[in-house]
């Protein structure tokens, strides 16, 4: 596929937020990529209500397909891309499975666990801190025209607005 | 069955955790009990590597099971007992999943995220917290006998001792 008409893997992340959102989901997408070939190993959307799983955010649900996929509970060579600044629970996962590089969209200061909240990355106990790039696309994210006061994409937070919401 | 007889659920925690570390496995086992009628929902012990996925600590294991037995994402009648403090991921699952009560076993130093690290409870960020009781039956532990800068249960940690190690 030539340079001009791939999709970036950013936008890959934005489609799968989309259709979470279509499905009565938060509007969350992820991608997992392996940095070498560029081969997208797995794509996923929040899955919490459909699965009635709490843990079935956009990025667990795509490290865990990524690192079966690879045959390896650890994806050092593979970059994530998130439509939204993941929680604390995504971003410990991250670390645990040494991804190499995260690219997330819109900030989350309501509910973000990188550049807000307990930034699990820049803990002492952290032992695994991938390279992160924030705001990519962001101005695209299925979030950013929400509530003033931040989107929580947090099954916990009954604070949270759903696209359409006033 | 009686309470003379009726082993303790922390007691199952900590056998779900000698299984975990038979498995080759770092020995964390967690329960999951319905309070109202202290039926036992769920019991796991990790199974990261068996897996090979990085998300599959014994907490994370039992809250999905729990649910996926509930029918719902969320386990606002249930207590977890877990034979280590959770780290960061953990307990922020434990929180998006509105646990009612939190018991675990040893503390965890080098990577809790309950009383260390991230402190993932007392977070403006966090919107549930359980009440906490740790030191549960922790002399019981099979992490306790370890190296004295303490267990690391974290798949990225490559500091850690696995039982038996000098």
């Amino acid at each position: 596929m030539s340079g001009a008409s791939k999709p970036s893997f950013m936008a890959l992340a934005l489609a799968e937020a989309e259709r979470a959102g279509e499905r009565g989901e938060v509007p969350v997408g992820a991608v997992v990529v392996e940095s070498g070939t560029g081969s997208v190993l797995a794509s996923a959307g929040n899955r919490v209500e459909e699965l009635r799983d709490p843990t079935a955010h956009a990025e667990m649900l795509v490290l865990r397909a990524a690192a079966e996929r690879q045959g390896a509970p650890r994806l050092t060579d593979c970059d994530l891309y998130v439509s939204l600044e993941p929680c604390a629970m995504c971003a410990a996962a991250i670390s645990f499975a040494r991804v190499r590089r995260l690219y997330f969209g819109a900030s989350d200061p309501k509910g973000g666990g990188v550049e807000h909240g307990p930034r699990i990355f820049t803990q002492p106990t952290c032992h695994h801190r991938p390279e992160v790039y924030g705001g990519i696309d962001d101005a695209r994210s299925p979030l950013i025209n929400l509530s003033p006061i931040g989107y929580c994409h947090r099954p916990s937070c009954t604070a949270r607005a759903r696209p359409g919401d006033p």
